[in-house]
């Protein structure tokens, strides 16, 4: 397969105009699985790190969990048709598929153009490398709603049964400003920069068409989705990761993440569902818990993140195992009992969420949290496992304040748009 | 002077903890200049950059901007006494001293304490490096305000004459909750999650004394501040920070940056003024605007960021050049012409600001924009070209929201605290 050369690719903006054959030679590239293909191997903020925007998969879902991210939820215009969905959504693939490999957005860019329209892509990001950026677009339960005894985009039959609206848990404290959505872009980047970006530009693509609903800018990521990487902590100071999904374990990925075929629909056959939830933690009254308390709330220990019942931080919990006085090692109401696949059917989900702060309340609190982000093959595993946590010693020092679910179309081939097998 | 070993310092927590002697081993470090100390030359997010907290003068000034940035701003409570200040400030430095050098806070940290008392740091950067942490105390003008007739601080008469909230500026909309601040820290690092721990660590030790009024993240820097540094670009698509004062030049720091001992007050040499101003950018209008008017607004191209008089980056505007028709080259409403020294009695300031990217608004635009820092020898100088900015054709797709103004006291030798000169 051909593959531009590294500094054609390597750096977006100036070298990039001067070198890409517009839209055309990116989409020659990697026509086969969305997986890794590093321009070169190094980490940290101003990677060159590179992701195959086409495959089999979105990536962004087994991808290993990039540090930053920015997350939009956008709603179709009142008056939108489903050949303005049809049109954004091709607009979208082939921005994406620019982005994701640090090129511009539209062949002239930010300063290739004539001086007397705008430039086609905003600039910000102009001299960064691609940074590992990844786009994953999802679709809402409310974009194949009918309004007002209307089918706005002739999708209503094409819904998939499991996207519905995620049920009420106790404890939820939903703001609907930060839940829905028709349409969401979780853009996941070594450098914020180069997210913020991405969205910014996408949702200038989306201009007249559709509009930002919320938005979540996530500055760290607290999963890990591949063995390569070390655990991050969540803002309770926990390792959060450590018994996630991770991309290495093909047959989980397989029986967890990806609908098949039988699930059915057909059309969203390779993809996944993604579940989304802003959860705000109590940090001020969390700091003031005891460790000893703390590490039983969680079911792991604090500093190396090992299970209650003892080992290392990879040692598999002993759910059954007691304490001298004969007590559960991991608390009855322990999070990772209850979110354990024992006690769970099995079900495992595929976690890649980020901390965030947004400022702070009216109290002198922090705004912060963890924007949990999941990919199941089925949003009723989600939910069976966020009713078991009804129980998690944890929600004291919970709010959910957001809350969203998506159908996540598989990825596409070069040339094709990520809205074909919806519309097609 | 005695440096403890790499080891001890290039990791916090387990390591830290086991190596370190507490704060005595942390005072004794570095009581010379707050100038670079670099473990490492590396760059990066997983950087193990670390600056001397201690010295002549705070870092986070002069120090190569860091990518990222936590910024607070704190009301003292309503009952709290000189004491509880002097206090504050003490408890302050001392976490500062050991978090700048990638010590958790308190000697037994988020895990080496007693298992029935709070850890006494939250975790959050367990196992994360210094990654350039400074932290920058600066003081507001209300700290000195008498309260119902009560010098609540007993610092009256110790305030700067020219520390006054700032005067109202054309178009600003600012809103009382993100302006002004009894005190104020800036806690910039390569990694988002070591500015955000710091801030709400300090936060925790403020508890009953003062607490947050308001807070902002920035993503990433707008400004060089060293020539080692390329210049990034804000959220315009413009490079900033080009000729912003850097740190190689110590005469243009000398003049433009500290306060020197005849400015007065004496316990304020070596010391600085900080503004901040939330300054929203209208993103979506801004990138409807054509490429040449954005270029004339600005001053400057976009792509390389030469100024519109001809040259490359680094190239001196020629503010009298003409364009063939015999217009001005650097048109008369340019933000670089009314910014710059020759139009404001040869007044710089050294620019340290940040993008930022807080959600959105109910319309769908992205609440986004530049969060500005400067640090000047006199607000005044600020004042004087903001209000030369009057005539900024930028202003158009700006608005200001927030202003803060805070003076920054010099830096302190290792066993003081940076409330000593004001209250001692
Ligand atoms: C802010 C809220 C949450 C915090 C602080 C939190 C924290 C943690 C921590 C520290 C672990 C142990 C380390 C690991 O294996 O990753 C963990 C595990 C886990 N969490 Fe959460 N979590 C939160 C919300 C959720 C939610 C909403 C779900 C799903 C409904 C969830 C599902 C899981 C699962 C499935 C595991 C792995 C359990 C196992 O197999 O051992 N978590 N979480
Ligand atoms: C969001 C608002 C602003 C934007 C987008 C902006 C953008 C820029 C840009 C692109 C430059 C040219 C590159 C450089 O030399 O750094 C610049 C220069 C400058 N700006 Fe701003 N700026 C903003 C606000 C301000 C404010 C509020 C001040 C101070 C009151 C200011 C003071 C300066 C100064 C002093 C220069 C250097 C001028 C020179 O000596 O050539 N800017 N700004």
């Amino acid at each position: 397969m051909p593959e531009p050369s590294p500094s054609d690719l390597s750096r977006r903006g100036l070298l990039g105009l001067a070198a890409a054959g517009g839209v055309g030679a990116v989409a020659g590239l990697a026509a086969g699985a969305a997986a890794v293909s590093a321009a070169d191997g190094g980490g940290g903020s101003a990677s060159a790190r590179r992701y195959d925007f086409y495959g089999r998969h979105q990536a962004g879902i087994t991808t290993p969990a990039q540090d930053r991210l920015h997350f939009a939820a956008f709603d179709m215009s009142a008056d939108a048709s489903r050949d303005d969905l049809a049109a954004l959504l091709a607009d979208w693939t082939e921005a994406a598929a620019r982005m994701t490999q640090g090129l511009e957005v539209g062949e002239s860019g930010a300063v290739g153009g004539s001086p007397y329209a705008p430039p086609e892509d905003t600039g910000e990001a102009l001299g960064l490398p691609a940074s590992g950026l990844t786009l994953t677009f999802g679709f809402g339960p409310t974009l194949f709603e009918t309004a007002d005894g209307v089918d706005r985009f002739g999708i209503a039959d094409r819904r998939p049964p499991a996207l519905e609206p995620l049920p009420r848990f106790t404890g939820d404290a939903l703001v609907p400003e930060k839940s829905g959505g028709d349409l969401c872009v979780q853009a996941c980047a070594d450098d914020p920069q180069v997210a913020v970006h991405a969205i910014r530009n996408l949702s200038r693509i989306a201009f007249g068409r559709a509009s930002l609903r919320w938005s979540q800018l996530g500055f760290g990521r607290t999963s890990s989705t591949s063995t390569s990487q070390t655990t991050p902590r969540n803002l309770f100071g926990f390792k959060d990761g450590t018994a996630n999904i991770k991309a290495e374990e093909p047959d989980a990925v397989a029986e967890h993440v990806w609908v098949s075929a039988d699930d059915g629909p057909g059309w969203l056959a390779g993809g996944s569902y993604l579940v989304a939830r802003r959860i705000r933690m109590i940090i001020e009254s969390w700091d003031r818990v005891q460790l000893a308390e703390q590490e039983d709330l969680v079911g792991r220990t604090k500093g190396e993140g090992g299970p209650m019942s003892g080992g290392g931080e990879f040692t598999e919990l002993d759910l059954t195992a007691t304490t001298p006085d004969g007590a559960p090692a991991i608390a009855d109401d322990a999070h990772v009992r209850l979110a354990h696949p024992d006690v769970n059917g099995g079900i495992r989900l595929l976690r890649r969420g980020y901390n965030f702060v947004d400022g702070n309340d009216e109290l002198g609190r922090l705004d912060a949290g963890l924007f949990f982000l999941s990919f199941q093959r089925d949003p009723a595993r989600f939910v069976a496992v966020q009713r078991s946590l009804a129980r998690d010693g944890l929600n004291e020092y919970l709010r959910h304040v957001g809350s969203a679910v998506f159908a996540v179309p598989p990825g596409v081939q070069a040339g094709a748009s990520i809205g074909d097998g919806l519309l097609g």
